[in-house]
């Protein structure tokens, strides 16, 4: 089997692929709503004649190619839930369900996959292993789609796991990748402020829940400045301070939420546990109580640096190689960290970037939009990675470098 | 003339008060929204002869009633709107107006005055000066009728002014005043903090607007317990701080609420002096900046001593002594303060609480009541102070006491 | 017996007064360290024939006058303890006792007193009751003489008390008293605050003291801010604050020290708890601990308002009525206090300033001096009020108008 | 030349190095006082036959060997100041200066440093390029001496630097390293807040230093917690707050001293300017002013990849492999930093820990010590750096492995 025909074969295949990405982008859904996402790729993979599961973890699909040979098990893992945004681009595969789009990419990446194993499924026999095909739902909503689908076994027997993301702020034709924390653990928190309201004239009968919720603000400042390891990064973040309603009544009650960020488990326990200790002795200093919630969202993506070293290795081979590099943590959250609990692998950056077609604004904006040729950096990588890891490195690099299609 | 008389007319022409403060608690009207009442209001001064003028102000009704000997003048007032509050009283004589309610007693006010109208009226040749009757609209709502009516002329001549305000929260048959700072001033101030809004996990580029307006709140109480003579009563409160849209990103901005009160202007400037100082030191040093708004609403109520001794005297002769008090200050604001900026006078309060009709709740409550005889005390003080001023004193206390008709 | 005479007296003997208080400015001791100051006044009293106790209460001195006739007994009271502090006028008199000080007039105080005691023991017969001359030591350290002495019966008897202070920011002529509130309480606390030290470049695995101590000086500004209300008088001052050894160094502890000011047992009460609680909940929350001390110092000196009008009847009939007035209260405290939680009375003012002979530095500064006329006013006035009470006010004040010997 | 002979020399004159470093660690001289220090230093390069500069940079001392082949130009550093610490160690060899002590293990630098001097200059001929021994004074004391002898030229024509440090912490027989930043940029703060001060009784006519002090604290937790890129470790620590006198009285001033760590640049000039800015408002929002001063200490030693490897390798070849590992930065500063800010090189750390001989204490301790094998370990290193770097890595590894003499 040589690498160059399967590029070939891919690249071949790509206008397809384009026609997939922008069906889907036309018809996102939310995620834990996903119904016909899920239907068309199953019916792709069912195509291709892989044993395909649905329904999995609730709304996953997952295809295994069984290869010809024995061998190992490697995933490949796509989200495909879209976002809460309307979509305000011009561009004909626009949104055409009012206030959901596709604002993060997760088409491309489900498209880019589907590629991907209708190449490799047409080498099947060659195959020294299986490849497992994961396609996640509800990749943007707590509590996430791959620890249902983790649950649910869609991780059984595989031996590594790879995932990509597109990235808008980096430009076409980059890889980026990191060992190690990559991505932040990404936690809520909701805070209640019981104080006692009362005529703005006569604060000596109130409990001001205005005031006592500065006092936490400022004090939940200290986490960060003063209790973590200097060495390890984090956030504490209050994003909503509500409380009030007129000019001359002192507040009943105050209401916090905010964001934690992290990379480390032990970080992330201490930050719990402080803005539960800071919340109740802050309001109890106070004459207030409080009522307050935690929540545990997706933890830190923590790369395996043997397989990260894997994608800089032949990332490096098949591009420009001042078009790798390895990239500072994000501070952004990703349930591929739950994967990685359980095998080893790595999450990277395939940039996708492109002021030409005005693919210019950041994730989650309601103007965002990729290069789609994203979709065959993915794909070549993933290829490569499955037969890399399989042929246990013994791909010839040189081989690949020859077949450089995307190469610009 | 005997004082005694006036108080048997006053006591025979009661049940027409009530019935005419009953209309207008069945037909209340907001600030500024006032236009049958000051009609029914002048339709009453025309019928008893006097010169009325109307408009006043814009609203306002000024009748002036010239004594047959030549003397002095002294000025009555009576303020008669309503708030924009549901009455959830169940008597014959509730509000007929949704959403309206007479629930500061603004309409005993009224009868009681008119009622002190008619009884001297009759005597009017016997009076050795003048006495004009202030019935000013917009009380409630600043910036007040007072310092449109006075604008308009209705003190001009006048000597001394008198006003009263019935207090349901003590009993009927009670008399409170006090000298010097009575009611508090009453301002507000609105504040925007404009940071930098962005990503929760990147404060570093973002100027975190809930942090700074954190601050603010706290620096705010150094006014009162820093930066103010401690002799010297002041509150500032924040009423409202409302900030952020979302658990993970960090809000651009912040808005904060809030009053002031003191009974000293010298205070006053200080306090809003330092609000401003305090807000923009606060933004600067934060990298933020700030809009900053604040409102002036009525002054202090200071009352004259001479004027207030008065008071004293005669409620002391005219009720049993231990119902007659010195009341300390209330931090709640009323513009009669603008009369007193301009002649002598005083302003005091009559117990207007009683269980057994259930006038049990506090004013601008929507079961707002008082017992209507507290028309009757006020219209005995009233035709007192008249009497007293103009006579210099020389009304005899013994006379008066046996007249006491409003005496349980 | 005519009063004219007594002031006569008292005028005669004023150059034996001025020695006295000569004497005792140039010896000054000390409080609780009193030795020869108590002998000299025994000394004075036992010349007069009157009964004298000595070490009363420890170093107290009291001497009583029994009147000719029966009556009843008033309490008059001067204290004679000094300052640690260096005397640094130019005048004769200057101290001679290396870092003590009459820096606060309690010379003058025992002087006048003496003076009463003489020129009053002279018409002893003529008396109607009794005068008790009450020399208190430590006035100026917690828990004070006055206390110390009540415990040793100087009230037994005793119907009313007067105190008077000289007060240099006043010009001598005048007089101040006030009914209700006169000075504040005076309590002090310390805080000590337990972190844990370490390295500066690693706040993690400490807790940091100084931070935890700013928390604190912060939120004890609410007190006043908050808790209070804002109708009763209240200062919390923090007046030291001190932690750490270097720059590099995070501090293991932190001190703070400071006063608080009310005039109101219920207020006091409050602040008292509220700092406990603050500084609790601000460590604990900190993850600090704190040790925490509360001393009362005098409680607030409230005067009665029968016993001040008197003070102020006599002194507009004594001086000129622009030199008599009601005066805000002050801040500072006194142990005057004690006594008037047992008998009424009254504790007022007498003006001791005078440019010309440099009687211009406040209270304990080191230059402080006062006008030693003040003895006479003091003196005048303290006649008097014994004498209008015993007499249940009979003497006749023309007749004392007449003998104004002071007047300038 | 083999390397393994080098080794075996090293090991000969061990002895030697000890008694050299004994007497260094029992004559210590303080940053910018050393005088008998370089002297001996001085008088054992010269024995050597080595060019030696005496006074670099004002107390420094340089030694050139240059090889009898020609090449490149490696410099060795160590330094060799003590600190003001009294020796509290029970050992022979204990400190004999009151007061001073080598308690940072500068000593085994200088004697390590010394021995491959010797070592090298043996074979002189065979380099193949030359050796530059850079013996820094006043590492301990900022400015420090290294900028001061790299302003002195003594950098001039060298490719490459290497430094070591001794590290108790880790045992014997350890070696760390670390790319990038290894140790933090240390500057100091100090701040004077000018209130007004004044009785605590009456704040309003004060400006209260403590407070504004405790805000200021308060106001400096942002700047790590909100306005630092959480990926960039920094720290801001206030290491002492000093105000006021008695507990009655309000400060007038307040003193506030800290200290500054980071690894970047832009990092420290942000925190520098953000002390500066977040000092000037919250003084200026109080009414207070603030005197200001930043001053910069060592940047932070940024260790360059490619030595570091080299370190890395050399170090797995010589020692156990389990021994050699990647560390995490250290917040505290070297002035290592400003030679690399001039040429290439790395700065790593020699275990030094070793509880048999009680060397269990962290530097600046008063009873630190180490083993001193470490100058052993120090030494192969170094050696093995030098003909590394020298060669270009054509030092053969097995070679080396077979000369551990100071493996367990």
């Amino acid at each position: 089997m040589k690498i160059e025909y399967l590029f070939k074969r891919l690249h071949k295949i790509y206008p397809e692929l384009v026609q997939f990405r922008r069906d889907l982008h036309m018809y996102p859904e939310l995620s834990f709503e996903e119904v016909n996402t899920p239907q068309k790729i199953t019916h792709y993979l069912n195509d291709l004649g892989l044993e395909v599961k649905t329904g999995v973890g609730g709304r996953g699909v997952v295809g295994l190619l069984k290869g010809g040979k024995p061998g190992k098990t490697v995933a490949l893992r796509a989200d495909f839930d879209a976002l809460p945004i309307q979509d305000e681009k011009e561009v004909e595969y626009k949104s055409r369900v009012p206030g959901v789009m596709h604002a993060c990419g997760h088409d491309i990446h489900t498209a880019a996959l589907l590629g991907v194993a209708r190449v490799l499924s047409e080498v099947k026999e060659e195959i020294e292993g299986n490849v497992v095909f994961i396609h996640q739902f509800a990749e943007e909503k707590i509590p996430g789609g791959a620890k249902l689908m983790i649950e649910d076994g869609c991780l059984d027997g595989v031996d590594v796991i790879y995932g990509a993301h597109v990235w808008s702020p980096e430009p076409i034709g980059t890889v980026g990748m990191g060992e190690g924390p990559m991505m932040a653990s990404m936690d809520s928190f909701e805070i209640e402020i019981y104080g006692k309201g009362g005529h703005g004239a006569t604060p000596h009968v109130t409990v001001d829940s205005v005031v006592v919720g500065s006092q936490l603000v400022l004090n939940l400042q200290q986490i960060v400045s003063r209790r973590i390891d200097p060495l390890k990064p984090a956030v504490v973040t209050v994003g909503t301070f509500n409380a009030g309603q007129a000019f001359n009544v002192i507040s009943g009650s105050a209401k916090i939420i905010g964001t934690v960020r992290s990379f480390d488990e032990s970080v992330r326990d201490l930050i719990e546990e402080s803005i539960g200790k800071i919340t109740l002795s802050t309001s109890k200093g106070a004459g207030a109580s409080a009522k307050y919630n935690y929540t545990r969202g997706y933890p830190a993506v923590l790369n395996h640096p043997e397989e990260t070293n894997r994608v800089e290795k032949l990332a490096n081979v098949l591009f420009e190689g001042n078009k790798v590099k390895r990239m500072t943590p994000i501070m952004g959250g990703e349930d591929f960290s739950y994967y990685l609990q359980k095998v080893p692998g790595t999450f990277f950056f395939i940039g996708g970037g492109n002021p030409e077609i005005d693919a210019v604004y950041p994730h989650h904006n309601s103007k965002f939009d990729v290069d789609e040729r994203s979709m065959l950096i993915t794909g070549q990588l993933f290829i490569s990675l499955v037969l890399d890891y399989l042929s246990e490195g013994a791909i010839n690099p040189v081989q690949i470098q020859e077949s450089l299609i995307s190469k610009k």
